[in-house]
């Protein structure tokens, strides 16, 4: 085992740099990952560009505690593990593994009532210097409160790296229980959404539509097995949904997009009583009439926070071919390049997801 | 049968007159009714005052179509009924009787679902001409498509005018869900809150607090149970909410309050994965954070609309003692005085719920 | 229009006849139905038999009021209408329909709050003599209370008859709320259990395993996409099962073999926490310790009773081809070899369902 | 620290003494507990007399290792605890706190999935030697797996004893989802169905009935404020249940009898779409026809199983007297006179809930 590696370090905002760190020593319980490959979240990108919920505002202090080391949707093989932590969680050395980007307290009621993902705490790999640093290096250290998937035989080790946005994008979708008569509108059309649209071709709803602006995105979609695309920057797509539907509307909303429109657009072409499955987050506020909500239409709007309980699910949809990450891996560059790699993926024309490849 | 009656009728905005009007003469499967008390609701003052939604706003034509009478909370007696009609609703004439506020047109989708209170036609008493006349009259021609309930033995005719605010409240209540060991928020004191906190108090939460702005409301509230009474005009009711769960926040909120602030404040102090209960109709859009719903809380915002299937549990409710108009009732006038009605059920300071008897 | 048709009329057990019967002549808001096809259902053949619950057993009278002419299970041609029925069920002279079975009373406590497949007075085509004759004729008369509903373009109307069986199957389908990761068992592969097994496959679930104790329906499961199929007369169905799942069970199984074992075999087979939808018709009563339920296994025991609001649903699947009758559909026979269709139904090693011609 | 206490030790079927154990010296991370009562349960008395799920039948072992001192509900106070069990479970040496009865392996896929409560490997206080010895002994060690709760002040601690059965109550409870307008059965008055009743009556339904077959527990629901009570010995609980709702029958039923009788009567009395909660063990199988559950009635059959996070709603509940013990409790013995508080716990006629005090 080398005594140094590289790692990308996390300074300030657009104060990124590649440095070389001590590899970590586990100590009882916790196990060394060598890491083959760790996805840039649309999260990294906000932290990078320096949104005050990551670096805090002045009056309120920062989530993010710097410096540390980027990276929470990773992959790869097991270096070094004691026997306690190999029969906790059934891997040895290497075997390659993914492990949950959220290291939850188990202390809080929410860890205690089973929503391990509300985590009160909320600690998460890339985020806290010391505790949680992330994977944006050659190795990585797991706490012994992780969750740790063995990657199953089939599936490419650098590929299942995208189980973190899968596992989040099948949460999200089982929010908004789809049904055989549903017709389903995806709005968004980035990793998660792109995830989303092929968890609900394979529910067979009676309709599947998805809404974006970007014509890239919205061939991918097509090509995922989405009915009807809908550009939602050349067309009315409220207008659209309605008329696809009698001037009822849809049945369940995915809002993926991040953007206040996606939420207004939502809940003009939603049907009373229909499902609103939120995901994303945001880079401004929504001004909106909340009438609709309850007065006007009576429906529900579901939050999703990112993954509970979903990786398995999301490992065997991604082994068996049932779910692609063709098309929407757009990128992979070595860890020497991650000035590019986050380049290319704020470069949403013709970018989804970027990886790493330490 | 007299041949005229009096009736207030509405122009336009800010011009309604009382008139006198031919006694309706009720057809084949209709019946009459010999109106007892009808409340004001905060939509008829919205409509009063000309808000666009009724009127219209020359885009969009308006969902009330004048001169047509007012009127949809009210109770009676069945002055005149045929055999059809009498079977129907199992109803003859000199029975106390309330009627749903909506006329469901039975062959929309939501009408075949079994949500006829989401009907895509939406005919409400008191707001559209010749086809729902509503209750502010001396009689009311009640439509065969109407759903009729019988006023049971022991409850007041009179009183039984608020049975649609606490049907409606008995539909919002039972949206939250609420459960022995939850802690519920009821935001906004009006006549629907005033009856969600009695519902609740029913329930037996773990603790059950009222917010408001107004001292008469509040302390009315105490009398109805509420374990907490916060002014959130003197002090930081989120605060306190998160004092008293331990900084974790609010199981259910019911956000009965119309106001912005009440969405905001509720939105700060429900706990992940709380249910947020949407049942106002809002005067004005509201700005706020969606990541919260999801990212943030994974909360699950549900809207109510009216009452399905919920006028017999609050006829039940209401005659069984075990929820109280006392106190919600803040005046009861006679038709010719109409007016003063109007401006004494704006006058939130020292009123709640106001009836007009016919 | 003829003045006679053909008709099989029950008068008792085993005593059906093909007689001459006057053609019905509508009244107001009825129909006259030209009948393409109708099957023969499983009830049909334990009417045939003499089961007690249909013909009464001395004690208490049977459900069925001979002589009747039977079939519920129909698709046929609008021969006669006027324009009140017309408007109402938006179809005129000559448009293809399926009438659902059971005609609601619209009166009951079940059909006023939308469950109008719980009617209480339950009266289905088929089964009440002179209020809803069936459709093992040539011509049937629809009731004003009725549900119709238009065959849509590209579907073949002797097919259609296969969508009320269908429509029964997405409703059991769904009363099991199959998620991604869900390992579904389906017990019993006849016409409900094979539309089940192709609902389930559109779902994708994370394993799709059937059984029966016949090797040519098992063979039609496999068709159909069963990932694994196991004959229960050959080999350990409970055992099989555990071991396809670590020893932890199915999270979903579907009871339509109508006999006890389907019942013992399923309590054994699900995992804790398990969905176990209960749909069948029973010959015999059910031994089974019911500690299971609760204190061993805290399963979820969900009855389904015949297709509230999934007629719309199930024409779709059919006319989109996601759902097929081939291998289903064993036989077609004319109206005057009813007697032949009844014994080649009741041939379960060689058939599944049977259509009557008329 | 004394060297030595006393214990009763459960050698086989009815040979149950009286010993001299050391007292068990606590690990790293355990506490010790004081024991100051544990409560006698039906499963302890079924264990007694020899019932072959506990002892094994020649084929599968018992799930009772043996000899092992019974006892899964009690309470105590801490008598040693180290500093990281202290900060685990947040108590300190001297605090009077309540385990919870199963000791979750937090390994397999149902602890892991929040369902503590179902864990494969079931681990429960007073069944396996040497892993949990239970409480009819002057101490107990607790593992660190177990779920520790402070009493809180206010409430006896002996009383606390209580709050295992009032757990599984609330849990039961909870799962039959009870609303305003129903109408809810509670099926047997022992000690869980008492609690039961209190918790149904705090919920406030339409209304309560409780049926059994004894006397004294019937007054004693009375006192609990049951709107009818029905003895079925006497009287036919059938008919009463229907008279009581017009011939539809209950809304809720909830079964813990543990005898065919209940399960019987509870699917003749519920209402199609009805909720019947299933908590009991029973001592022999129900013969009944499943034709019920789905084609006759469509009711959800909802089992439940011990008590998923209501510890700490129970531990509320008894605290704030909502909840009583009072009648429940029918006897407390030292444990020298161990057998005849277990000839009293089987003494139906005069007991409910017999507390050993060590």
């Amino acid at each position: 085992m080398a005594e140094e590696m590289r790692a990308v370090v996390a300074y300030g905002p657009k104060d990124y740099r590649l440095t070389a760190k001590p590899v970590p020593k586990p100590g009882g319980g916790e196990l060394l990952l060598k890491v083959k490959a760790c996805g840039i979240c649309g999260s990294d990108l906000h932290a990078y560009r320096g949104a005050p919920y990551y670096w805090g505002d002045g009056k309120k202090p920062g989530w993010m505690r710097a410096p540390v080391t980027p990276g929470h949707e990773f992959s790869g093989v097991v270096a070094e593990i004691d026997g306690e932590a190999s029969r906790k969680w059934g891997v040895k050395k290497g075997d390659p593994i993914v492990v949950e980007q959220l290291l939850p307290c188990w202390e809080c009621e929410y860890c205690k009532e089973g929503d391990y993902h509300l985590c009160a705490v909320h600690t998460m790999y890339g985020f806290q210097k010391g505790v949680t640093e992330g994977a944006w290096a050659e190795y990585c250290l797991i706490n012994p409160g992780s969750l740790v998937h063995r990657i199953p035989d089939g599936l490419d080790v650098a590929e299942a790296a995208t189980v973190e946005p899968l596992a989040c994008a099948v949460n999200a979708f089982q929010t908004g229980s789809v049904r055989l008569g549903d017709v389903v509108v995806v709005a968004g059309m980035g990793t998660i959404g792109g995830f989303i649209v092929q968890l609900a071709r394979l529910a067979n709803p009676k309709l599947l539509v998805v809404v974006d602006i970007m014509e890239n995105r919205l061939d991918l979609a097509g090509k995922f097995g989405a009915d009807v695309v809908v550009n939602a920057a050349r067309e009315d797509a409220v207008k659209k949904v309605l008329d696809l539907t009698g001037g009822y509307g849809c049945n369940v909303y995915y809002e993926v997009t991040g953007h206040p429109n996606g939420v207004i657009q939502g809940l003009e072409m939603i049907r009373k009583k229909g499902r609103f499955v939120e995901f994303s987050v945001f880079g401004a506020p929504t001004t909106t009439d909340w009438s609709v909500i309850g007065d006007k239409k009576a429906i529900s709007i579901l939050g999703a926070h990112i993954s509970p309980h979903t990786y398995p699910i999301a490992l065997n949809l991604l082994r068996s071919g049932k779910v692609k990450t063709e098309g929407l891996i757009t990128g992979k560059f070595p860890l020497a390049d991650f000035d590019k790699a986050l380049e290319k993926a704020a470069d949403t024309a013709t970018s989804i997801k970027v990886l790493l490849m330490p």
